[in-house]
């Protein structure tokens, strides 16, 4: 017993140690957090954690996730120690340096073994929720009796300025109404963020908070406390039909003489001096830094071991589980390889040419519905608002848990409730959705969306962030794209979000014209499993184009495509996106009729569109065409790298107002008569 | 007693059926919510809240904000019926409709009695603690014994949705830590939401989290119950250390047959029958909408008088106060015109021209230090970062509720611990900070700064919007400003946020050089009065520009200025913003020694520059000169307005990477030696 105490102790500080000395060598990182939070990880990565160091992407592990971000070397030791093979001690030392899988916050597209991507707080619990919703629902789809698939924990270590993010609140709230059993949360509750202690302004009580929630939650009085924290865990895992929150407190940068307990400890080196006396203090030889024991690296190492013998047994049963169910088996193989189904997208629904047409987001509906038949994969819900942007797929069942059954509830719910259904009700939570559908993301065997407002994307916008820095394949659906929203007023009109979101590296935008487009855009948004994509859709009605007269739909594929290519020798070029492509085809037949040759261009999305060739653009955009004009009901800035500096940009630069949507979208001058005489001032030019 | 308890339900019935006829008559709107909250709106408003409608702007009122702002219906009922002259009957039948003051969500800077432009959900409730902060703090610097000059409260009516918005957890949080007891939250728990009911999604105990914050927390069962509202209320008041939540159980779309209770009472009209059957449901006559019984109207015009009495022993109050202390009463006074002190930027600091330079957060610091001691109603803080926004002010306090004064707390902290503190620990909740820096503006008597890094503006982004459209007096710092913020790495460099933000309307953005431009940055946003402010700062150092060789800082004010105007018949022009700037001085002096002749331009802000006359901008970006390079560490997207499409934008279009900031923006092409290269490549067009 006391040699596996003294060992414990050991392997304790070598994480710990591992971690300082990095964040010394670096000059820069966050020594507090590892050195107050060694035990609590070595606990959970030693004794409870299913994984497998040598197959990081083994389906059935258990997730991981460092919602305190800041504490990454805590996770790199973990990972070098337990024996993840990328993560050598020579990473450790290149902790924060360029070029290194040691990144100042951890970034799962760079270092195979982590995770999620995480620093920004509060994000990493809604990314935890994604991963236990995914796990419950992948499990409710393919167990079977005698056929466990999927059986995994989703495990969080979070920070006190975790607990005070509003993400973190909402993702909290859901998890608890989904009564995620699989989800634990260790809270390092050290009670100092960056600037002092949380007694100025963090004195809440987050376990009565997190039992208001419906979690289960339990507290350990002192983080150093090995058996207390083992058995908390425990008891987190038995209790399974509810998510478990574990209070650990602790004392940043434990062991620092000087620095203990302080904000100076968060957030710089301790120092060398610091460090010294530290080591001396936890009786941890001052040199060589990061010295790992030989008995605690064979300890660690274990894992490997653990991890190929939990690994081989999941293989059996999976082995066993396709020769009962292979189609299952292998839909389950399809789906983690992120390969679409065959024929995936072969006669989706072609929407017929129509005047009066219809809104894009009930064209996405239509769209929506059948692609929900072909691919199972194809998880997620609305901020609350199903029953406006359509996204509800209505044969799917809803996931909830099965005990919350509540026959009197009414509103959009049908089909089923389990976790088996494929609607996510997120409700008003537009924060932790985005999170959370990285989550799923993060896990996979999934394609998530997530749906709001465009307006909304504003709630989220830090995720929609990570989706792209992570390189997810994750779809965004905004739908009440523009001021022609109407009565809602300002602050549901988007204006700025177009721009706002075409901002974020990474990100594609569709803002499809029309039906037909919409269909395009889903298509696009389910085939770019390099990263995510945001639809933005109309709430009003636009026309379906007559393809037969105007260039086929797919031209989306490209971002912008010339709808009338028969057009020869066109004076000038008119380009729209969305609900303003029909202005620009109305303005077009009204310039025809005055002898003027436009050229048409649907622009639905910058970003596909400059990735294409020159030769491309410049056979949408001769240079030779000087006299442009952009349509857009949102702001100019941008467009002028498309029309250039002969062109013209119709487009709502300042916050729209309460009305009628047609009546607003006239006022703003977005009619096709204004299309014309801005048209031709142009020409004039 | 019948009588009165008769003109109650006449009066409330009056209410619910002005906002049903006002939705139905535009066609669009919430009925739902009017209906079930106007009982615990009337028992507020008749019995409770100090106002006066005659005088809307009375710096002594009682704050109401409706944070479900979608019941705007019930607000403009209100208004209406207590006597606020704009507030029209025939306002009323003009809901939601082009230019009338009853948009479908309220808005402040339309309808000079709402109080806070709300709609987006949970800002309200972020409002409200900005507005109660204001109060604490202006009672604590204002107040003298024998006369009380602050004193009112702030009510709130919340919705479900509100409730579950992360926005709403954070100000929660921080209002029970500040012990908020004039701050007073109605929930109007409906349990009904756009497309279902709550069950759904939301089974959280919201009383039980409540109380985890430390609020203090009733029920009323029944939403209808007028004594029990009225007794909740007068306990709610009486708590007067803690922030105080009434959970009134409510049914939505109260008195309509078959559609309360329903989410189908949620967002539209009930249409000409459901209204006609809830009428007669309620005993009221179907005909004329929009009927006002006259014993109701006088009934409830007595807030008229009762306001009068109200405020003109409050003006004696007042009187009496100025003959005491002349000072700050005309103090007061200043501070609510919003007039500045005289010669209050007279004098700042100027900073000496140094090749070293000084990060521009660390300038800003020094700008701030000495405006806050000639600016009382400057007020902020940071969302836990002090240390390194360098926001605190030193000798002004924290402000923090004198009961929890707890002498072993540490970090920032000095200067004294009371609600006369200036400065406000907003905790790692920038939403919440957001939102409450609003209701800081709202509530008027502060000029109010929130801080946090730049790349966390994603955060608050909703409330920075709010702000724009509200065009509140607010000040956002945001530094770390680039990817120059090194070994944090990608999750926490901005690269995307300058532009996220010049795409708000209204919002003006200033990236400052250097020193001095900090200097000036300050000055603009402390005299901009008509909307807000954000100020872009380097984490970095960056030289502090010679200006006997440059031309002076000053030129911030106009967005972008010429900073070597001797130069004759320039070749090429390059522009730079805030550290960049410096890149671009030293690429100058290089491309001079080659006999370039390059004409410097510092752009601190698009905005300004947009707004100044067009003689101006072509004085400093000549149309002759169309080899232009600019250069800023963002994104390029609309530049090309300024460079044009013969010129070039060095920037940063991927996600940054960590490593030490210099290597970094080295590796990213950020450096003097780059900037030559594309200057000549340009040139060379």
């Amino acid at each position: 017993m006391t040699n596996e105490r003294e060992l414990d102790r050991r392997a304790i500080d070598t994480i710990r140690f591992l971690a300082v000395d990095a964040v010394q060598k670096a000059g820069s990182g966050h020594p507090g957090m590892p050195l107050d939070a060694a035990p609590m990880a070595y606990v959970l990565w030693s004794r409870f954690l299913k994984h497998d160091p040598a197959d990081p992407r083994w389906i059935d592990r258990d997730r991981f996730v460092l919602s305190a971000g800041h504490g990454s070397a805590l996770l790199y030791a973990l990972l070098h120690l337990t024996g993840y093979e990328e993560m050598t001690l020579e990473q450790l030392e290149r902790f924060r340096q360029w070029g290194s899988l040691t990144p100042g916050h951890p970034e799962s597209h760079l270092t195979g073994c982590v995770e999620a991507s995480t620093g920004p707080l509060g994000q990493g619990i809604g990314n935890a929720l994604g991963m236990a919703i995914a796990e419950a629902h992948l499990a409710a789809r393919y167990n079977r009796p005698g056929h466990t698939i999927f059986d995994h924990r989703t495990y969080v270590i979070a920070s006190d300025g975790d607990m005070m993010e509003g993400v973190q609140a909402e993702a909290a709230s859901l998890a608890g109404h989904l009564a995620l059993g699989k989800l634990i949360v260790l809270y390092d509750s050290n009670r100092v963020t960056l600037s002092g202690t949380t007694s100025i302004t963090f004195t809440e009580d987050v376990a009565a908070r997190y039992q208001a929630y419906g979690w289960h939650v339990q507290t350990v009085d002192d983080g150093n406390d090995v058996d207390a924290l083992s058995r908390a865990i425990r008891a987190a895992r038995d209790a399974t039909s509810q998510p478990s929150l574990i209070c650990v407190r602790t004392v940043l940068g434990f062991g620092a003489p000087n620095k203990a307990g302080s904000f100076e400890a968060h957030g710089n080196p301790l120092g060398p001096d610091e460090v010294k006396r530290t080591k001396e203090h936890l009786g941890w030889p001052e040199e060589p830094p990061f010295f790992v024991p030989r008995e605690v690296l064979v300890h660690l190492r274990a894992a490997l071991e653990r991890g190929k013998t939990a690994r081989e047994g999941w293989s059996r049963r999976f082995a066993d589980y396709r020769e009962a169910f292979p189609e299952l088996a292998a839909e389950i193989e399809r789906r983690f390889r992120g390969a679409l189904p065959a024929g995936w997208d072969e006669g989706l629904p072609q929407l017929p040419a129509d005047a009066k047409g219809m809104a894009t987001r009930k064209a996405s509906e239509t769209i929506l519905q059948s692609l929900a038949h072909r691919v199972p994969e194809l998880v997620g819900g609305s901020g609350d608002l199903d029953p406006s942007t359509f996204t509800w797929l209505k044969q799917d069942g809803d996931f909830e848990p099965p005990q919350r059954f509540d026959a009197s509830a009414q509103g959009t719910v049908g089909g089923g409730w389990s976790y088996a259904g494929r609607n996510i009700h997120f409700g008003v939570r537009e924060h932790a959705m985005g999170a959370a559908v990285n989550g799923l993301a993060y896990h996979g065997g999934v394609i998530p969306f997530g749906a709001t407002f465009l307006v909304f994307s504003d709630y989220m916008r830090a995720s929609i962030r990570l989706s792209a820095i992570a390189r997810l394949h994750t779809i965004w659906v905004f739908t009440h794209d523009s001021i022609a929203v109407g009565e809602d007023g300002p602050t549901h009109q988007p204006v700025e979000q177009l721009l706002a979101l075409r901002a974020i590296p990474g990100l594609v935008v569709l803002r499809p014209a029309d039906a037909n487009e919409t269909r395009c855009a889903w298509q696009v948004a389910l085939a770019r499993t390099e990263g995510p994509t945001a639809l933005a859709l109309t709430r009003q009605h636009v026309p379906t184009l007559d393809r037969t007269v105007y260039a086929p739909a797919e031209g989306l594929r490209r971002g912008a495509y010339v709808l009338n290519p028969e057009l020869a020798d066109p004076q000038m070029i008119l380009i729209g996106t969305g609900s303003e492509v029909s202005l620009v085809v109305a303005a077009e037949r009204v310039l025809r009729e005055r002898g003027v040759r436009a050229r048409l261009v649907s622009m639905p999305s910058w970003e596909l569109f400059a990735a294409e060739s020159a030769a491309y653009r410049e056979s949408v955009l001769p240079a030779s065409v000087r006299a442009r004009l952009a349509v857009e009901a949102g702001r100019a800035i941008g467009w002028e790298r498309w029309v250039g500096s002969s062109g013209d940009v119709l487009s709502v630069d300042r916050f729209g107002a309460s009305a009628k949507g047609d009546v607003v979208m006239t006022q703003y001058g977005l009619t096709a008569d204004h299309v014309v005489a801005r048209a031709l001032a142009v020409l004039a030019r």
